[in-house]
Formats: structure tokens, sequence, C-alpha cells
């Protein structure tokens, strides 16, 4: 016998489930680490800007919640969520046009949970989704991870084109796949910064419910808008099948993981079971916070001033990308969310070891090919200008162009 | 055309996904909403009381968490958790004699979330998972939702059976289904209140290694001790083999919603990813408080003060069970926990009648049947004495044997 009693460890992952390989470390969380170390400047996550929040009356109302209802904050509560919170969601988004009941309404532990829920609800192994290129890689990977097949279809400045969704309907058709859900965030999207226009809305709501593809419509950053008229929600345009996703976590905060779903009655009386399941009940604790706040706190005006600032700092950062990126660099300037999608003259290749160099720079950002699942997006990097202020952004793109008038030469050497 | 334009609801759930029929909405949830009426004397729901929690203390360190940690409390966090918390978790898990190392540990948000991450990574639709009849509906509802198949084996005063364990064995030979999972509640189980014999604890070990079941561990009671001594945690007889899930629900407070993984590192390293597509991180309010708590709040004397409270409880429901159930019933005092699981005289069918039949009374429990997938458990119920006074308790079970003492009588007839 061996005089060692130590054992080997065992080789588990070989008693993993086929779904675990699609369980990869996404870039974004990668960079987050990253992200902690105060030298570099961040372009990389969609963090809110939480500085000029109210915190003395956050303070205040958190006070409330532990002193006045600690009993029933600190004990489990019910899987859907609590009245009152659900009573100011529905306020949250009548305030983007969406009527709502509250019997459709799920509160969830964030939108990422809220996602999950769905795809364990729709998906089998080697169904379809249909999603924009590039798309939300938090997204992608839930997806991917209940073994879909996840198209991601080329867009124009309206958004997802009908003649891509229709091709894809074709190849499905021609595979045997069954395409459930269209996933798409219509409002400054994640992170091409697109907002889906009204007549592509319509078109996409009557082809998606002629071929019974479910709507998943992800909306955070529709009231981080920078004063554009929005089309209507594609929920308000069919509400019989679209699943719609709200979160506090751009307009609030984050750190209390607050999301929820607003389903038609068949989906939502199966979603509840899921989340169940999935997680017992949302944080009372959390609810209860929220709740305060958005009930006692004048958060609109918070909220109009934040957005004021973000506008202030994509103005910011696209002005110093004009100054410093070298020509062929394509992006929009943004209208509303939290990101600009940078498109590289083609010899430049964005992942891996640019971002090392970036690094070294002291700036970070989220290299294309982290929204998409199949390679694409090796030209083209998200910007985040939602944690940065002016002056810091203008630094940083500075340092980008750098990076990237370098990046140039050494290619085309 | 048709005067209105109301559209008839779609029927989305014929879209649904195959696994969507294991998501039912449990029992114990169910009951969770009675529960709320003032008027019933709740013995089902596994709520600790909250009553004697240091609310001042609590008070004064929440409070300093949004004062002085606001930014980060607020914002995203890692997915593994803050080291702070994990620290203090290693010290919690060391009170049961479990040595750990951080880098094993991901913080989640409540043991739910860790059985559906572990369902997640492992199960493939026909696998088998292991698991104690009776055991936690929660567990059987999310290893159904992976379309597992979960069989449920007899055990003893010691828990599940070697004989059971080796006859599901062949049994999945013989089917050609892959035994992934051995579910356990070693200590005070619920629902059955069986702490699990060291010997058991090894032949399940070596058992389950020989032939690579994974064993997943779950001790949210092991802390609610009533003066026993423990064996060792399987984590510790065997680490490379064995996920151990941990829960600040019963020892703290369910309401802020956070568990733990400690597991092998091949499995935490898959984890992370995993925990990461299903809900971003938990949330970092919720660590920031419980940190705080563990640290600074002398929660070992709060805690040694609840379980004598338990202790007694316990004591008072099984003597009142005692002076009130009908002769047949059976029950073992608990040596811990929250449960006492009643197995009624044969005639007496504890499902859905028996419930309907109670809360007219004015009391409510668990009828076994929830903590089985297979119809068994009718003639048992699981009936929880955490909630409720010494008092309150001793009516609920002279109500109780009243309506036994009739269900016994009327099935006689």
């Amino acid at each position: 016998m061996a005089s060692s009693k130590r054992i080997s460890p065992l080789p588990l992952n070989e008693r993993f489930a086929t779904r675990a390989q699609y369980f990869a470390p996404s870039p974004i969380r990668a960079v987050f680490e990253m992200e902690m170390n105060p030298d570099v400047i961040s372009l990389a996550g969609g963090n809110p800007e939480l500085t000029h929040l109210p915190w003395a009356e956050i303070t205040r109302t958190s006070n409330e919640v532990v002193t006045q209802h600690g009993l029933s904050a600190f004990q489990y509560g019910t899987t859907v969520g609590q009245p009152e919170l659900i009573d100011e969601i529905q306020k949250i988004m009548a305030l983007e046009g969406i009527e709502s009941v509250p019997e459709d309404i799920l509160v969830t532990s964030g939108s990422q949970m809220s996602l999950d829920l769905v795809a364990k609800l729709f998906l089998n192994p080697g169904d379809t989704v249909l999603a924009a290129a590039p798309s939300y890689s938090g997204a992608l990977n839930v997806f991917a991870g209940m073994q879909a097949h996840v198209a991601q279809l080329e867009g124009d400045d309206e958004g997802i084109t009908i003649d891509a969704i229709e091709a894809a309907i074709a190849h499905a058709q021609s595979t045997g796949s069954d395409i459930k859900l269209l996933y798409v965030v219509p409002n400054f999207a994640n992170p091409s910064g697109v907002v889906m226009s009204y007549q592509r809305r319509v078109d996409i709501v009557k082809l998606c419910r002629a071929h019974r593809i479910i709507i998943v419509e992800d909306n955070p950053y529709g009231l981080i808008n920078f004063g554009v008229d929005l089309p209507p929600a594609l929920r308000t345009l069919d509400p019989d099948n679209v699943i719609y996703l709200g979160s506090l976590s751009k307009i609030f905060a984050p750190g209390i993981r607050i999301g929820w779903t607003d389903a038609p009655a068949m989906v939502h009386a199966s979603l509840v079971p899921t989340a169940e399941a999935s997680a017992i009940c949302p944080s009372p604790l959390s609810q209860s916070i929220a709740t305060k706040y958005l009930r006692e706190v004048d958060w609109h005006s918070v909220l109009a001033a934040n957005v004021d600032m973000y506008h202030r700092r994509a103005q910011a950062l696209d002005a110093a990308l004009q100054e410093f990126l070298p020509a062929g660099c394509n992006w929009v300037n943004p209208t509303g969310g939290f990101f600009i999608w940078v498109e590289l003259p083609e010899p430049i290749d964005a992942s891996a070891g640019l971002l090392d160099e970036a690094m070294e720079e002291g700036i970070l950002f989220i290299p294309g090919t982290a929204f998409f699942l199949d390679g694409r997006g090796r030209n083209a990097l998200r910007l985040s200008y939602s944690q940065a202020g002016e002056d810091t952004l203008r630094e940083a793109a500075r340092r980008l162009g750098a990076l990237l008038h370098r990046a140039n030469r050494v290619i085309d050497l």
C-alpha cells in the first residue's frame, strides 16, 4: 500500500451534464475582477454610477425597513414578490407606456434570473433562440446553457432585420430546429446602442406571432434616455406573445438584485413555480428597501439628474473618440443607455491580445467577441461611459487611440 | 372582420420545454400563502423564529453597511461572493468540524439556488438522483426539473440504508440510467428529523465513491442541535466527492437569501460560471449585512438561546402529541432541527382532504405526500415547531388530535 493517504482528486468533471460545457466564465465577469484595480480606467462593466444617489434618504428608508418591518423583511416571502413592490413596478412600466396587471408580474433576483427562468421554461436542447448580432453575453450564456442553438441575426439602425429573421426561420425549418424565442433589447441595446424603430417592432411582432416565436423583451435601459421618443414596447404591441423583463439595476441599484417579469398569464403561471424551484423567493429585505425607496424618495428627479450625467459622459466619450481614434473606426453617438459599440478597421483584432495591451495602458473595455457565441466580433469593442467622469473618459479615449494606432500600424507592416 | 380587437390568449404552454411539467407549485409554498392568515396556527413552513434576534444590533450593523459601504453594497459584486463573508462562512463550518479553503466556497442566494446550480451542472435528462424517502420537496423539484429520475430510498433510524442504495444501483444498471448524485440532509433531516449515524456515513461515502456517485450534503439544520454529538460531515469524510450546501436561513435569517456551496475544486470551478449565468452575483447588500452580523454581533449566544427555545418547543409538541394523538400514530422526539414527522395509522389519508379540514380547525401542516414525487406519504404529515410558542403548539396538537380521531372514526365506519 502507498504510504500517503492523500487521495487524488476525482475527475468529477467527467460526470457533468452535457450543458456544463456552455457555462464558461464570461469575458465581462473576468474583466469585472480587473476593474477592482483603482489604477485602471474601466470602460468595461455596465455598472451604474451610484455616487449621486440620495444616500441620506436611502439610509433613512433602509433603516426604517429594519426597525419597522424587520420580522417580515428578514423572513421568507412569497415567490411572486411583495404586492407593494409590484405596485411600484407597475408605475415604472407605466412611465414607458406599458399597462400591466399585478397578476402578470413576478419579482425576481434580477434580470439575469428572469432570463434563466424563461430559458428553463421554454428551451429544450436543440431549440433555437433568435437574437441580435451582437447581443448581451449574459443572455447568450443562459440560452446556450439550456443547450439551445442561438442564431445571432444581422441588423441595421432599426434593429434586427425582417430578412434576417425570415432567413433564420427558413434555416430552422430545413434543420428541424424549433425556434422558441426571439430575444431583443429594443431600447439602447447592449452593446450596440440601437433603438428598434416603430415599424420594425410592428413587423417583428407580427412575424413572431405568425411563427409562434415568443418574444423576450429585455428593457433595462429604457429610462436611461437622452431625449428620444421611444416607440411603444413590444409587450404593448402584442401582450399575448411578449414576455417583458424589467430591472432596478440601472435606474436604482444592482446590489439589491431586483428585477421582474411581466408575462402573459399562462406563462406567468408557470414562471412562478420555476422561480420557486430556483430560489424560493426574491429577498424580502431587498424588496422592502426597494419599495420604500420608490415610494418615499423623489427618485424621478434623482434618475433625471443621473441620466443628464450619463448623457454628458456619452457626449464626452463620443467627442474624445472622434479626436483620438484612427480613421476607419465606426460608432454611433448614443441616444441612451450605457454603451458605445466601436467597429475597428478590418486589420485590428480586438480579442484577447488587445485587451492585455490595454490593461498595460491602464484601460479596460469588453472585446466584441464577448457578444457573440460564434467567434464574430473580433473587430469590435464595447465601451461603457457609465462609470467614469468626463475628463477620465477623455483620457481613456486618448489611451485607446494610441493603442489602436499602434495596433493598426503593426498589422500594416 | 370581427368588431372586437381583443385577441384570444395564445396557448403558449404548448411551446414550453419538456421540463416545464415538473415545475409544479409546491404544497409547501401553497400553504405558505395560507400561513399569512393570523387566525391559523401554522405547523407548516420551516420558518425560523426571528422575534428574539438582536434587533437593535441588526439595526445598527445594517445601518452602518449603508452609510459606510453603500457604494459597494448597492453595486454589482463578484460572482463568488465577498471574501469577508467567505471568511465568516468558514468559521461557521468549523463549528461543525468542517475544514475548508476559501477557494472552494461560492456564496449563493440561498441553498435553493445552490441546489439549482448543482442540478444544472450535473444532470442530463434521464440521469438518476438518489434521495431519502421522504426528502425536502424543494430539492426533489429541482432534480425533477432537470428531468432526472429521483429514486427515493427507504431508510432506518441511521439514514438511507446501504441495501436500498445497492438495490437502486442495480436497478439503474438494468435500466441504463446514470446515477449522478446522492442527495442527503444528514443532520436533523427535513422532514424526518433523522441524524445519519457515523457508520452509515462512512459506508455511504465509500459506496458512492466506488460508483462515481457525487454526494450532495445539504446541512441547514446542523447547528439547530438539542445536544447530540453529531458525526463528522460527509464533506469531511470524503472532501473529493462531496458537495456541501450551507445556509444562513435557519441560524440567522432567510430574508437576506444567503447560502453557499463548499465543493471540490473541479466542481467549484464550474459552479461559478453556472452561478453567473443564473443570477450574476449574490446580493452584495445582503452579503455585507450578513458579514457585519456574523462579525460584530454575539450571534453564538443568540443562536444558543434560540436553539434552547426550539428544544423547549419540540418537547412541548412531543408531549402534546402524546396526549392528544390517537393510538397508532408514530413519531420520534426530535434531537434537533425544526420538524416532527408523524406517521398515521394506515386508514388515515393525510393528503388534500385532511388539510382542508385542518384549515377549518385553524391549523396547518404539510401533508406527507409533499416529500415524495411518487405519491407515497399519504399516511404521514410534517409538523414544524419552529414558529409557534409552547402553549400554541399544545393547542395545535389538541386540534390535530381531534381531527385525526374524527378521520380515524369516519374511515372505520
